[in-house]
């Protein structure tokens, strides 16, 4: 498989077999499902479709391998991470290629995700070497107390095809910091991504059976995640996806009772208040609303624009869109707008402007899907959205910008707040105080103040409410995988 | 009520109503439930048998309250906290007079319990005030990022008869501190211990709302339960108790994705090496063992001794057993044994001993339940003990020490490893790198090494596998109840 | 001495004797000298006039002390710390007269230092409990490390005039918290408030030798700084005053490569932006500046207004001024500004405005000592002030407020850096960014961004530049009084 | 220059010019002085020899380049850095080569000291990264702070010659991450070392300015070090060296109140108590003794050892010595002592030897210098050392093991802390609760128990009392270079 257009060569990195216990394997069953291109249906190959046994067999190796990856120095993880990492940066194209080809989104967007991705591993390589414990002080003379932080053990991961690499090196860099080893299963749609890390994971000299992918077609996924829920060798799940998915696998997690990360859905706002700089407001929403064609989960939802400035500020947009967005295959040269996943997606969106705009709201810009092939909808911006429209109270994941009209400071957080989700939130203002009083009182995760991109691996990144438990990156994005040990000594105060 | 005894008088602290949005109520249902003292059966009281829709009003209440309570200084909760803490220890002995008559432990024992229950109420009066957020390096020059910590909400806490007022404020303590408003059910064995701690709250300027209690009786447990989980207006789960129960409210928390903390069963290894000093580790086992009847969860479960002084471990045991301990009603002087806390758990602890002894373990001292009234179980050591019978596999919750004999330094580990349960342990030896080599390799939250007393404030208990989820007390127990934000300003780097 | 116009009582609290070892000496001399009420020139009573030898003799005390002190647990410090706390609320009538007597501050002044003062000993002692040491992750298999804070050992204090009771409690109060022993000599102006401080330690439980205040003339204070800058049983000095006698005590403290703290002088620039809130900075302002009638180190010293709202702002300042302060006697009511320290404070002053007159600057109100017994000097306003003037380039440590016009946030930068000091900064802005770009460029340790008044326990306070080293009160304080120790265990890490 | 033993080419790196501004500069005054082989007293070329008007130009550069480099994000210098350290290690052969000839230690330690060095630069280019402020807890509902850490300004610093290249990276290391830029003055020995290190900072894309090396003879050593502590423009002083010097510094460094740290001269003991296993503790003390021929502030200075096991201990330590050291030219296979310095420090050590042989000390091996070229002495182990003789109260600083007898732990630990220095110390011992006991009342700021090697970039390294102030490496070694700033915004809290 050779791209034409960028002329990269993934050959090396584009497998067709899992990875468990160091080695390219198939499914028990010998099953295979085929992999589509959603810019143009194409096939690009396919992978084994595991089941529940592949997964029980993974989680085997992987709880096997932990008795020795956690006793490994940090500083030989930090070193492995590291190699990785460099591997990473070293094929970005290939990587950056086999992420628009599986899902589609620009070129340059999918070189942007292997910068990003590729700096979770550096960054927890510099982690790895920095899991201190405290010495607590005395509670009494003859006893001398402290705590330690160690691995939680076998984590399994599963992982979305939005960002089909760096969602996955997030929690892998994180866990094998910390000692953990990994059973991760990314996505039906994008199982190559992940593949191509474990051939670059290998080289780095990451040991057999401490990072090992599965992959599954969509009909497996589920009693494949039961099993990574319910095995009791299995310490952590990690997952990003759905919310709907996330609350069935914590119900699942019960039972063992397992630490669980879980980054689900989002229905973020964008506040734009009367003082705000609109030129800003706009240049941030366009990265806010359009990135990844609207489907990412920190994606702005509903914006929200007070009353003095809705009028100008839609206008404005509307030119953005109209001159800054340009929708097609991810390849071609100028294309902003890549396909979205696949055809159900399409169908969700296109359900939601019809909906929205049944109830009222008004078309501004674009409307509707691309004729043509592949799974293409057209940048829209819909005026005159209200707070019950379903394009306000669900996840859109698409290319709809839907603006709401509001008056006061009181009334945009209220709306803001009124929904399940928590995961992020962006306001434009010019007002140092409002700036505080707002960005403390949304109940989101993540606050953009007069900006909306925030993520790297710095960041503490995490949802409130129902988006989510735990958070990723950042300084704390470790602790994840690492369980505190209080250790209390005995001891004799005098000779 | 007034003990003839001790002669406390409990009258002003001994509430038959429940405590809600700052006012002493009935249930809905005008229903109530008895409260009878385990060592002479009789009935101390009533309380409000609550149920569901009682539950429901009570988090309305703690919702709306969270509103106000949030944003109120750190420096005033932790002035009301410290006042609420000075008051406990005013009345200590009327405090400790309830536990004793609600649950039996021994008067000393109460006494203790309200000591350390206090503390707790003293460390995050203090933890209030060092909330502290990052800074984080600047990522970008137009951008600058802070991590805030803010509460999580309403924190509803369900917990346990044995420590029926620490359980109790280990919890309140750190939510209150963080900002958190609290609905929490005790133990229907134990409604009065927390009922006084509510009109000690009240006296301590705690606002209406803030801290609710409701009672309920076995039979409403379980809807209270289910409500506590699933109400959305509920951030976070705080649950000490059996892994069984804990395991129900995981599930029940997966469709509101709710934060959690469980505190679940244990089944603590004590592990004595040939090289330990025997008296120390008879002295730390005589703790660890008989504490409260042998009724914590981090009571020792399986007593392993190295076969080089497993007779002479055995023998210096059984002394100890027949010279120090006295069964009696918990006021009786020099009783340290108390009742068992009802019928039931002297039949668990009966039939485990028969179970054992059927299996082949040798009964040394005790082995069979008290005559007369009162629910007393006979201080009982086993030995000849093997890891496969049911005192070994399952938490004996009662004051039956079982001797296992091993012969090896991983052979120990092993044993004490191969449990779901990760909540205690300990060990004795006098070889330093054998201290690091196995309070490493144990795979329990809390380890003690020649020293079987680590509880306390400063203290970070939590369990790992199935014996719970996040930690209580020390440097990060107030986390439990915090959340972060990351905040991102974008500004502009020039003039 | 009883206050006739407050009617407190201060005789239990006044003491004419210094208190070592836990007992109240005279001189080894015999000598004492005479405090004088600056308000109106009457003597207050006299103290010991320690020499070089007391010094030594107090020195070896709290050495001796040390050796137990360290040892001694952090809650039992705590304990200590919290009921001296106590003392001090109960007893802030008295308190507070003993400052104004001394030194002259208006009486609520007096009550709002004593309110700041004890907070510092609560703060302390929850501080003492939170001392953590490090678990450093591994760096060989057969290592464990960790890294523990200890007291560094006796602990040297000069205090001011100006804050007698503050600037001692948060010393002594992160001192004794560390498990330090303290020598300290307050200045030679205050004395009273610093021995009634060693009264209420004594209730409090301090135990004798581990607080220890020497008192002396202004003669004996050199040689009992030299004293305690190379005895070489000190280990500590903490130091606040001025820059000129802290460069001297550094030295001093070279050749026993002693620890040091120190709070040197300030010349805090106060900038208003053209986009400020004018009402608000000119509020902020007349705290800045006229708090303790100008004499802290951190007033505001040079007072730069942006061009464009120059004219207005200092309209507005000279109305303030004219209608909010009242210069008298501290015990009258509704004086804010009492008496300068003494008269060549007052001569001082008088010098700095005549000269900047000279030199150009315009008076706008006041400009004059005011005529009568006691050191008052008029608030002043001066407008039309270059950076040139003395009163720009040296600390005014009076109620005169000295106006800069410029044009440019670069220039205003400059200006404001161009000092060897770097002790407070203000300024006032509505923009988000200038905000940001200002709060870091500034060379100061602490920066007002719209807001003057910063200080309390919390607060990180400490100098820049040649304004100080160290810092004190907040997350932060206590590390002045501890050291770190590395303890490497070599271990073998295999049975 | 072409060493043949070893065939590695230093010429690329061996630069006789000082590096200033970015550019390989000569003195003003033209002058330069030779360096010398100490094995063998061969030039090896000549450097600039510098006076203070080259200090003055290298601060006003460093300056300037500060006020840009402080603003530099803390991901360009992690990278900066993390390409130093990789260009080191490529460079490692010719580093290592460097060090032997300019100073003489075998050449594995040489190698084994580029290790180390190097491992700095990557340690803080990691931490570079992660320099985090404080959000601090809201004092007031109409305030926010915080507290960020900036870089202090201009660093100074002067280095040792025993290890010309890892002091260097230790603190400059730590320096650029902080933002600070650097003027460093190496030992007259080393020059060389310092200026390799400038060739590969220019590769790595420092920028011009940032790192700044100035060499000079030893009589221009005193009037530069004057400049570097008097010069308002450096903000803060590192040296590692003599406490004489120090000492001088110190005193200079007053009238500007730099920021200090020292790393000053040790005496260490090493305590072997009964119990000890007493292989391990040969094996540790002839690490900690003879490592770069007893040339390290941290070598066992006093051998204490435990009657129970002294003759004993003396033996096996006279036959490791006999069988293990081997004397010679650093470049020959199998040496492990190199020479001294130079003449004066063999002058030295023979003077310490002859004078305890005379007060009573017994020669067991060695006890002369070695005939022929080169600055030679033998491994020399002396019993019966008593505590007054001058090889007890003196450092060594040579090939000279010390034995003391003692009797209990009491007396040992008192021995151990009668001096003025604190910074390593050692002790072996089998007993855990001795372990906790002698390890917090050793009065040094480094431990090791039953185990000598300890240093590395992970490892807080500073002396108490005597030896120094401030730490290096590990968690804080950043915290040196680096200031707080309390930030505190005034906001209006309802809209």
């Amino acid at each position: 498989l050779r791209m034409a257009s960028t002329g990269v060569n993934v050959a090396g990195l584009q497998k067709d077999k899992a990875y468990v216990g160091g080695k390219w394997v198939t499914a028990k069953s010998g099953k295979t499902f085929e992999v589509t291109n959603p810019a143009n249906g194409k096939i690009l190959g396919s992978v084994p479709d595991m089941d529940r046994s592949d997964a029980q067999a993974a989680i085997e190796v992987a709880y096997k391998t932990f008795q020795s990856w956690k006793t490994t120095l940090p500083k030989e993880r930090s070193n492995i991470l590291r190699r990785w990492f460099e591997l990473c940066v070293k094929h970005k194209k290939e990587l950056a290629t086999l992420i628009t080809l599986e899902m589609g989104k620009s070129f340059p967007e999918s070189e942007g995700e292997i910068a990003y991705s590729s700096n979770f591993l550096e960054w927890y390589s510099e982690e790895a070497r920095r899991i201190y414990g405290d010495v607590t002080p005395t509670p009494a003379s003859n006893k001398r107390v402290m705590v330690i932080k160690q691995p939680v053990g076998v984590a399994a991961m599963i992982t979305p095809w939005n960002f089909p690499s760096a969602m996955l090196t997030r929690k892998v860099g994180a866990a094998l910091a910390a000692g953990c080893t990994v059973v991760a299963k990314p996505a039906e749609d994008t199982p190559f991504s992940a593949l191509a890390l474990c051939e670059l994971a290998e080289q780095a000299g990451v040991p057999p059976g401490v990072f090992n992918v599965i992959t599954s077609s969509r009909e497996n996924a589920s009693p494949i995640g039961k099993e990574l829920c319910e095995n009791p060798l299995v310490s952590k799940i990690s997952f990003t996806g759905s919310s709907t998915v996330g609350k069935i696998l914590l119900s699942q997690c019960a039972s063992t009772v397992k630490r669980t990360s879980m980054e689900l859905g989002g229905n973020a706002p964008f506040i734009v208040f009367d003082s705000a700089d609109v030129d800003k407001a706009i240049q941030g929403l366009m990265f806010a609303k359009f990135r990844v064609t609207g489907q990412t989960c920190i994606c702005a939802n509903r914006i929200l624009v007070q009353e003095g400035i809705y009028d100008k500020f839609v206008q404005a947009l509307a030119k953005a869109i109209e001159s800054q967005l340009k929708v097609g295959d991810g390849f071609e040269p100028g294309v902003t707008q890549g396909p979205l996943i696949n055809a159900r997606a399409v169908e969700k969106v296109e359900g939601l402007v019809n909906s929205s705009v049944s109830d009222g709201a008004k078309v501004i810009v674009g409307g509707s899907r691309k004729d043509g092939p592949g799974h293409f909808f057209n940048p829209t911006l819909l005026a005159d959205v209200t707070t019950d429209m379903r394009v306000s109270t669900e996840e859109i994941f698409g290319p709809v910008a839907a603006c709401i009209r509001f008056k006061t400071e009181e009334e945009a957080v209220t709306i803001a707040n009124s929904t399940s989700y928590g995961l992020a939130s962006y306001f434009y203002t010019s007002d140092i105080s409002q700036s505080y009083r707002v960005s403390e009182a949304l109940e989101f995760g993540m606050v953009g103040v007069n900006e909306s991109a925030m993520t790297g691996p710095e960041t503490t990144f995490g949802g409130w409410k129902e988006s989510g438990l735990g958070s990723e990156g950042g300084k704390h994005g470790i602790d994840e995988y690492l369980q505190f040990k209080n250790v209390c000594y005995g001891i004799q105060p005098k000779p």
